[in-house]
């Protein structure tokens, strides 16, 4: 070992130590923390951290960055490990600090539809504490992630369609900068011109600029009227068809997700659906007044007849709707059923409209040539839809035709004018196809990452290296 | 003179000799050319650039910055001219760089709801260029203003509280950087998490980052139905309180306008409107099918006449709807006719719309206090006021008292939890409120200035000085 990489490493069990000492049993290197912390949901293995912190306050991460700042050691958040691209993998060692116990919702302003919550709230959390002001919280990752993670991967999920991604709902931030300076960006009010957006500058962040602590979100009255509907189509064409011509028209339909043969038999089979078949699916969701969500449904069903769409079947009810909806999120876990002992490797891409059947239908193509198994579903509104691809973690081979599928999808959508993740996000998975999809670009984003975390601590090695 | 500003003089001659020698008729000093981009439509006084360029493609755009950026002369970019806190004051000297001959509709995906412009485009030509699609483009700060400028001001308008301002309309950007590199930001995907959001940060910076001279913008089906109506109310808080129970009941109005007593006698004498009062006013327009339409308005009117609210004045027709909402955005126009001889002196705020009664009263108070006619106008749905203050050019002490009246209402929406601009921008005339709204978070954004315009070249002076 050279004498700098001794001096680097001296520094970092310095800065390990003052930590270790300051936090007591908040501190902890036991290897199945470490592990845990180290991956996300993703299929990538577990690169874990030499340190875990939990900390409970905005000042304590604030503590924690200055001392890695101070002896350059590497600092990666944690708030539910839910990722898929490999965003909590500690390529370069250092810190994880885990956001979890910062759970508090601080305030609620029902009168302006907006409130701030501590980083480790979760979607659900969130749900829960608003059950009875009439409002509530819709972006919808599937996972029960917390509000930070969501806002540092700028997750979208099932009702972006109709309310945005975390880059529409997030107003402002509370965020940790790498030398440990404290900053709030955005604020209260709906609009502003006032100076760069920070906010829009650390969602999507990935934890590579700052850690965020707290945020300000907009929330929605729940609608008077909420009704889904399902229907099945003879081919994924018809189905597909059916949404473009659902956004084309500017129907404000609040979800449309589509199942494609073999997720909708995967589902069945998983979450117990009774009435179904084997066939390309769409789940739809309509919110409004009693007038306005029928209105919507009325319409979608005579696009989704001209199609040959089934019947509608409703549901209406609390529970039926809950259970679709369970169905719907549980799809990962149901296509993992599908082929027992296999693991996932879950991939996404988002594409214009007007290119979504082409693109899905040469993937489903591709998928066949390829010969594995990979049931698609997606938030096909958005034209944002996702593969999960079932290999054996044995078998190399088959590890390698996935990712050889991964790759031409997302050349592939990019190809069609979309983008490589339509909210998965990059991490250090996508980060080659980060450069194809916008070139010159990524170099700006180097210049801002190189700006504002010069010795590169922040998460580093994910979205851009230096 | 030193002998480092006679270098700095010597280079920039050489510059602007380059330039005149490349673009001939193209490149401008005559005064009157000068002058005429040396301010927008506030009240600063002009301060003109050294030459003008008028540009017709995005590589001669990189080619001026590039002469410019080796030789450390600054660059303005200019559209239309209508931007209001002296954005384009010349105060370092330099070259103003018109965008306004690069004036084409580049595409438009009519599938996507999407198209793509020179930056030059101005929004009623866009509209015009849609009028056959069936598609139009909402954003509508007033002014006929350039969609480049409209990008780079963050603008927004009368039907922001339905569509959102440009931050959540411009979907990509072709940006020259401060070293004259080209790249494009962002796509066309619906969505996308793939790496920092850069057309966000483009968006709002004012030229003071890059220079936008093409964007992709997302469209709207032109809805089924389109109605609007006018209401009268006894007294601002009736008016106001209307708007809060609107907004809070999720009724998803396209427009909602207040006009105070005084903008309301302007607007009447102005555009010879008949039938309507001296009276604090809400203008109202519905966007929908016929039916929603029809039921948003009912429900508004519901919740009006619980507030003393005159009956709705409906004016369904396209005509007479043309003329309603002209006269609104003449409001600026009839305002200065209240004085003639005198000079209006604009600004904006916008906070929570819990607190939009409390901060309009104490406004209105704060102005009969003043002495100064102050019409106030404000796209209320989003919380977002304007004031134009009418003074005397000669008249130190009434200007005065209005700057004075101007910072009191800007550190008041401060502390309402708002910000000291909801669309007008912070150019060079806001540039102090910035650090009072943002604290430290000016700090990051004066960081990222340095990291992308080392030199400071790029509109110099504006949002945060170096």
């Amino acid at each position: 070992m050279s004498d700098t990489a001794h001096q680097i490493n001296n520094e970092r069990q310095v800065a390990l130590d003052i930590l270790k000492q300051r936090f007591g049993e908040r501190a902890s290197t036991a290897p199945s923390v470490l592990e845990r912390h180290g991956q996300g949901e993703g299929y990538f293995a577990p690169i874990p951290p030499e340190l875990v912190i939990f900390a409970e306050t905005t000042e304590e991460v604030a503590a924690v960055v200055s001392i890695c700042a101070e002896h350059k050691v590497p600092v990666i958040p944690y708030g539910t490990g839910t990722s898929l691209e490999g965003h909590l993998a500690a390529v370069e060692g250092g810190v994880s600090i885990d956001l979890s116990a910062m759970n508090a919702v601080l305030e609620v302003n029902a009168e302006d539809l907006d409130c701030r919550v501590q980083a480790g709230v979760t979607r659900k959390q969130l749900n829960e504490h608003l059950r009875d002001t009439g409002l509530f919280f819709p972006i919808d990752p599937g996972a029960d992630a917390s509000i930070g993670g969501m806002s540092a991967t700028r997750a979208s999920g099932t009702n972006a369609v109709r309310y945005g991604t975390m880059r529409e709902n997030v107003l402002g931030l509370t965020v940790v900068l790498a030398d440990g300076r404290i900053i709030k960006t955005g604020g209260r009010a709906k609009k502003s011109a006032a100076g760069y957006d920070l906010t829009r500058l650390f969602v999507g962040s990935e934890g590579t600029l700052g850690i965020i602590t707290e945020v300000q979100l907009r929330l929605y009255g729940i609608p008077e009227a909420i009704t889904s509907a399902v229907c099945q189509y003879p081919d994924l064409e018809a189905a597909v068809n059916t949404v473009i011509l659902t956004i084309q028209s500017g129907i404000p339909v609040a979800r449309i997700e589509i199942l494609d043969d073999v997720q909708m038999a995967a589902c069945i089979r998983y979450s117990e659906l009774e009435g179904y078949e084997d066939k390309p699916t769409l789940f739809f969701e309509f919110h409004g007044t009693d007038a306005s969500a029928a209105e919507q449904a009325e319409m979608v069903k005579d696009l989704s007849d001209e199609f040959g769409g089934s019947a509608f079947q409703w549901t209406a009810h609390q529970e039926e709707r809950t259970k679709l909806w369970q169905a719907r999120h549980d799809a990962f876990y149901a296509a993992l059923r599908l082929a027992p002992g296999k693991v996932g490797m879950p991939t996404d891409v988002c594409v214009p409209i007007s290119n979504l059947a082409e693109c899905l239908l040469e993937t489903k193509r591709d998928i066949a040539e390829t010969g594995v198994l990979a049931p698609i579903v997606g938030h096909v509104g958005d034209g944002n839809f996702h593969l999960v691809m079932l290999f054996d973690e044995e078998d190399e081979a088959e590890k390698q035709r996935c990712k050889d599928l991964v790759e031409r999808m997302n050349h592939r959508a990019i190809a069609f004018g979309g983008t490589c993740t339509g909210e998965h996000g990059i991490g250090y998975g996508k980060k080659h196809f980060l450069t194809h999809e916008h070139g010159e670009a990524v170099a700006v984003m180097r210049t801002l990452k190189q700006a504002m975390d010069p010795d590169n601590i922040m998460n580093p090695g994910k979205i851009v290296s230096l």
